[in-house]
C-alpha cells in the first residue's frame, strides 16, 4: 500500500509520500515513491507513485531516460505535455507488461500524482490513472490523493482550501499522513515531501522525515491531544432529556 | 452504502447507523438499518445491518419470525447463541438467494453488528460476516464497524477505549458518522442510535437524529472549528531551517 497526497494552493504546492511497499504483510520494504526533477529557473517536476512498484519504476525510468522519440520530462514544453508523456509511458508499460501481470492475477495497477511548473506555464497538479488518462486539481478541489486515500481524507475535506497557506498545507498533509499510518500498516515512515512556491521554478524544500523526527512526533502528539480536547469540549448529547419530555415521539422498541 | 458503528465500553454500548440506501447514485432512499428487540428485564438485542438490503431484511425477518425449528432472537439463552442464530439465518438466505445474486453480479454481501445482553449473561458486541461467522469486540478493540468504515475510523482509533464514558462513546460515534457522511454521499441522515447501560436489560435510549437536529449541527460545527484551531495551533514545520543548516544531508534533486 501507499499514501500520497498533493495539495495545490495559491502560493504553491506540496507533495507528500510515504515510503512503505509491501507484497503481503510479511514482506515490507522502504522505497522512495517521490521523484523530483529540478532544473532551477527552467522547470520543477515532481512525481509521486502508487500501485505496482515494478510498473511505476518502469514509468519513471522511461520518462527520465527517454522513450518513443526519446522524449523525457526534461524537455516537455508544458505541464500538460508532461502529463501526456507520463500517460504515454504508462500505456507503454501496459502494452509490454499488462497481459503478463493480468495473467499472474496481480493486474495492472498504477496511479501517479504529477505536479510542477515549466517556465512560461502555470503550476499544475495532475492525477494519472492506470489507463494513462489524468485529471487536474482546481481551486474547487485543490488536493489529490493516490493509494490508501480514505483515512486521511476527512481532515483535508474539512480544512484545505485554495487559500490555505503553504506551511499550513504541509502541516495538514502531514496530519492526513499520520491518520493514514495509524489505521493502515501498509503505509509507513519515513515520509518524503517536496514544497514548491509558485513561479519559483525550483523546489523550496525536499525533505525526508525519519522515524522519531522531533517535529513530526510533536505534531502527532499535539493532534491527538487536540482531538481529545475537542470531543471532550462538545456538550453531552441531550437526547435522553428530550425523549423523557416527549416519549410518545420515539418508539420504545422496534422489532421490525 | 451504509455506515454503522458499535462501541462497547465498561458502562455499556452504543450502536449508531445511518439510514441511506442506494442502488446507484440516482436511486437513494431511507431505510432503517438499526433493529432493536427489547424485553425489559429479560433481554435487549440490537442489530445493525449493511450490505444487500434484501438479504439483511430477510435475515431480520427470519430471526424475529422464526425459522428452522422456529427459534427467534426472543428465545435464545445467551448472546453467543443469538449470534449463532443470526449467522444461521445469513446462511439460510445464502442457500436460498446466493446463487441468483451471484448470477446477477450483485454477489451475496451482508454484514451485521449484533449487540446486547440476555439475563444471566454478559453484554456482548459481535460483527457477523456474509459467511455467517462472527467476531466479538473486546476491551483491546472495543468498537466494530460495518459498511463504509474508513473515513470514520481515525477518530475511533485515537479516542475510544474500553474506559470511555457512555456519553463520550455516543459523541465519538456521532463524530465518526459525521466524518463519514462528509466524504461519502452513500452515507446520510437521518441517524438512528441506541444506547444501552450494562446490566440494565432495557435500552437507555433509542433515538433518530433528523436533518437539522440542533445538537448534531452544533457538534458538527464545534468539531470543524476545533480541528481548524488544532492544526493552526501546531507550529510551522521547521524543515526549511534544518535543511539550510545541513544542506549536504538532503539531496537537492532526485531524478532516479
Amino acid at each position: 500500500m501507499t499514501y500520497c497526497v498533493g495539495i495545490l494552493v495559491k502560493k504553491g504546492m506540496v507533495l507528500i509520500c510515504d515510503t512503505r511497499t509491501n507484497a503481503g504483510l510479511d514482506n515490507i520494504a522502504v522505497f522512495r515513491k517521490l521523484h523530483v526533477l529540478e532544473i532551477p529557473g527552467e522547470r520543477m517536476i515532481a512525481i509521486a507513485t502508487a500501485g505496482n512498484l515494478a510498473v511505476s519504476q518502469s514509468v519513471i525510468s522511461l520518462v527520465t531516460e527517454g522513450f518513443g522519440e526519446g522524449r523525457t520530462i526534461s524537455d516537455t514544453s508544458s505541464m500538460f505535455e508532461t502529463a501526456r508523456l507520463v500517460g504515454e509511458a504508462i500505456r507503454h508499460v501496459y502494452n509490454k507488461d499488462g497481459a503478463a501481470l493480468e495473467a499472474q492475477s496481480g493486474g495492472f495497477d498504477v496511479q501517479m500524482l504529477l505536479g510542477g511548473q515549466v517556465k512560461g506555464g502555470r503550476l499544475r497538479l495532475y492525477q494519472l490513472y492506470s489507463a494513462g488518462n489524468f485529471i487536474e486539481a482546481t481551486p474547487d478541489t485543490p488536493y489529490l490523493q493516490i493509494g490508501e486515500h480514505k483515512y486521511g481524507k476527512p481532515i483535508l475535506d474539512r480544512s484545505v482550501t485554495f487559500e490555505t497557506e503553504l506551511d499550513e498545507a504541509l502541516k495538514l498533509g502531514l496530519v492526513s499522513m499520520d491518520s493514514t499510518m495509524r489505521s493502515n500498516l501498509g503505509v509507513g515512515m519515513p515520509i518524503d515531501f517536496v514544497v514548491y512556491r509558485r513561479d519559483a521554478l525550483e523546489t523550496d524544500l525536499i525533505h525526508r522525515i525519519e522515524q522519531g523526527d522531533a517535529y513530526f512526533s510533536d505534531l502527532q502528539e499535539r493532534w491527538s491531544k487536540a482531538l481529545r480536547a475537542a470531543h471532550l469540549a462538545i456538550p453531552v448529547p441531550p437526547y435522553k432529556a428530550e425523549e423523557d419530555e416527549a416519549a410518545s415521539d420515539t418508539a420504545p422498541a422496534d422489532t421490525s
